[in-house]
């Protein structure tokens, strides 16, 4: 079994096993896209290998190869949907100082796509499935305490002062609600709305 | 089949019948009591008729002929799930004027529950069944409106202020945040501190 960890694995192995490990990991990661895919438009109970093989134009074998059991792969994907996640946040950083405004829109809009639909169904499924349930905690704490260092940073907040360090807890709380309120139906224009008035209250409050 | 549909009826029908329907009322209460203690459990993919009903203490065809199929059962349960919220929210009324740190506590309270766990999973069953979806959504909407509605009153908001009906509607949004965060690992701690900083930022929003 190749095991496709890093880029420093691939090279410490020699350029020969460069191209194979290139194609293992090409399609490890279309895997855990369909993974994630799969998640959020069927759930937990619709996820299985073979479904998420077929979506991503791989074999049953080749999936198994790479991940020989349903909790394997979908373990990988949260660990994929949290990395994602994280790439998202940081993103923000690259275009340099933002107005808060436009800080809160960017931290809301990572809990209305995809990736925020394919985490909620891991969630749900982790807390009736006792296989799952440690792994979704774990991560779902990893991701939470890096999600809200990142809002600290690009929100200039001063945890230092009294009350702000929940003042951003809650905020990011509000954006799971509104993620959650996303679910069912296009709550686009009401967030909108919501969110320009809790930027500003958070504005006044941060000062 | 006898319907029980609420009191009127029964009355309607003469006084013979009342003890049959009592009893009936009070089978069908349970089978609703346990239809949301096992989707709260268990979850959609692991709540069927034959699971409920043996919860519930009550043979399978005694609730077949409640509800005959597995989706009439949890339709009904969502419309239970959503009458015990109604009535948990009209409870906090007839205590009389409250202050607003203890209404929010209230408020957030409603979605750290069991009936929040089970309103959850059958949320995310119905982002992938299409036959719960349409019921689920019209069910959620008027449950958002009845909720914000009780909301404002029980906080002395005054909704002809601009920004204000946001304010109420972001605090709900953040209160089913919270409740998502209890539902893998207790938060009562954290949720605590949290619900008292954003007490204090509404009431200097409100007024």
């Amino acid at each position: 079994m190749v095991a496709v960890t890093g880029p420093t694995q691939g090279s410490t192995q020699g350029s020969t096993q460069g191209p194979k490990q290139a194609r293992s990991r090409v399609t490890r990661r279309h895997l855990l896209e369909a993974a994630v895919s799969c998640l959020a438009e069927h759930g937990w109970a619709g996820s299985t290998v073979s479904v998420v093989a077929e979506r991503a134009g791989v074999s049953r074998g080749a999936a198994q190869h790479h991940f020989p059991t349903r909790e394997s792969l979908f373990t990988a994907a949260v660990e994929y949907v949290a990395e994602e996640r994280s790439t998202a946040l940081r993103d923000l950083f690259h275009a340099g100082p933002a107005a808060r405004p436009a800080v809160v829109e960017a931290l809301v809009d990572l809990y209305t796509g995809a990736l925020f639909r394919a985490a909620l169904q891991l969630w749900v499924a982790a807390s009736n499935e006792e296989q799952l349930r440690p792994q979704v905690t774990e991560l779902e704490a990893r991701v939470g305490r890096e999600t809200h260092r990142i809002a600290v940073e690009l929100l200039g907040a001063d945890e230092s002062v009294p009350g702000v360090r929940e003042t951003v807890q809650g905020l990011l709380d509000m954006a799971r609600g509104l993620g959650l309120a996303n679910v069912l139906t296009d709550d686009t224009a009401r967030r909108a709305r919501v969110v320009a008035q809790w930027s500003r209250i958070l504005d006044a409050t941060l000062g």
